[in-house]
């Protein structure tokens, strides 16, 4: 099969049908109407083969964590996502993959209401790159930039789980109920669109957590031109991480990464509202500290300050 | 240096800037506004190596040849180019070959006013993916599927000249002005953007010629419901490939790739208009056959009917 028929067979109706399309798949490009009022949201981020994942990883999880990873963004935005574009480089056109990859994709899609609307396929190293828009009321989007002192600073859901399954590769405890719980937070992260919705009009910054709670927290503070100090005991780290990792655990959620939560700050006078959120949207959201007027991130443990370094990820930092 | 580092340095700046980014390169994702009464155009396009270019290839040409081929999409839909992506997976983190690729980007968006708005640098097989926002008139784009029985069917510039330069490679024609003229259309191809914004409200149908002309006017057609007869004595070969080709140049023509021309269709009555906006838009137009009712396309030569066999370009047929 040439690559019309491949993208005819997995790709042509993959993802939710929606009305603001007036043109998807099959022509030079995609047409699509914004409507009055809103703000067009655009990112777009990879997965790699040997950076993101491994040779063999699962083609369902891989067409999962492309769109999950983009999601995440647009969730940090404060935005609802709408179309995407999928750029995908094959070594071979393996039926049975591109098969298992549109459902991982595909389902995410679907649950998100994200139109698939053009893409392409190449032979190539395997990498999967996709292209995310969404639609924010004018005036209304998320910001790494707004934090100001004494704001409360707070991450959603449960950080290091992902990063830790990686190490445990080849372990046997990787076998284990807690591993495979690991394991399924970074081949299917979920990311937190209704939340970051939500939180529009409550958060003062807001930022996805990628590459670990440390590193990114770091950039939603420097991007407001503040510090902050973080209380470790206040870290959300899950039981299955508790276990496996024990007393190290807040090292492995500080630095983690993959981690696809959403670290935000917020005037303390919400802190009710932020709750009450939580509730709403069914999502846990735990207050790690307060945001400071001095640079730099304060790390205490019943009120000791902690060392730690944590340069996060960066690919091309050696 | 970092990710992080390397961004700043040679992406921050890079592009237009436009009035219509409200946020770009530096946080989760971009704020676009989109004008009322517009349609958003959304396309993608990757640059693979080993597939659309070999180890070794200029950066400056890469970055002008990412851009183009996704410009070139934006002008087959008759729309104004507006925001970039650029996913970017390099080897090894090359301030030189990044410089070089900047220089080649960013020239072509200043020349079309296109803003760099976000994107990813990524340790892995060089391979390169842009996704392009443009903007038009709602209602007003050009589609692919809407020629009919009696339109002239028309394409730009030559035809042939950037395949045919592959096809030199180690030859010392590759070293003469004819080769140097042949090399310069496929590293440096000019997306015919005023052209296909001129074709609003002329042309019944439009695609761009990416994978040989007989290819893409094939996917016109078949779009379209209709098929065509052609004249090859109207095909237009430049001089150069005239000399290096011969008698073959018609059928180098036919097969080509990477042109990045527009193949496009409009009314007989509108010849007239056609023939005022090559004038107006400063770019050669051709008129190389008509459109019939009947699918296929028939090749003629002086009245006769001549064979020819094109499947064009596709990544996955053997």
């Amino acid at each position: 099969m040439g690559e019309w028929q491949l993208i005819e067979r997995h790709f042509r109706d993959l993802g939710a049908s929606r009305d603001d399309v007036t043109l998807g798949i099959g022509d030079d490009a995609a047409l699509l109407r914004v409507p009055d009022g809103a703000e067009l949201v655009l990112t777009t981020d990879a997965l790699i083969e040997g950076a993101h994942f491994l040779p063999g990883a699962h083609a369902k999880s891989l067409g999962h964590r492309a769109l999950a990873v983009n999601l995440s963004d647009i969730a940090a935005m404060g935005a609802s996502p709408s179309w995407a574009l999928l750029s995908l480089n094959l070594p071979a056109a393996n039926d049975t993959w591109l098969r298992d990859f549109a459902i991982g994709f595909g389902a995410l899609a679907h649950q998100h209401e994200v139109a698939l609307v053009g893409g392409n396929l190449t032979r190539g190293a395997l990498s999967i790159t996709v292209e995310l828009a969404g639609l924010v009321p004018a005036g209304e989007a998320l910001r790494r930039g707004g934090a100001h002192e004494g704001d409360l600073l707070y991450v959603s859901g449960s950080i290091g789980d992902a990063a830790t399954s990686l190490t445990l590769a080849g372990d046997q405890r990787s076998d284990s109920d807690d591993g495979r719980f690991l394991r399924h937070r970074f081949e299917y992260p979920t990311p937190r669109v209704a939340l970051g919705q939500a939180l529009r009009g409550v958060a003062s910054a807001c930022i996805d957590v990628s590459d670990g709670l440390y590193a990114d927290a770091q950039r939603l503070l420097e991007a407001s031109g503040c510090g902050a100090e973080l209380q470790i005991e206040s870290l959300p780290v899950s039981a299955p991480l508790q276990r496996v990792v024990g007393a190290l655990a807040w090292q492995a959620a500080l630095r983690g990464g993959e981690d696809y939560e959403l670290c935000f700050a917020a005037p303390a006078q919400f802190a009710q509202r932020v709750d009450e959120l939580a509730v709403r949207t069914g999502q846990p959201i735990t207050a790690i500290g307060i945001v400071r007027g001095a640079p730099g991130i304060t790390l205490k443990s019943e009120n000791k300050v902690m060392q730690f370094s944590a340069s996060g990820f960066d690919h091309f930092r050696d």
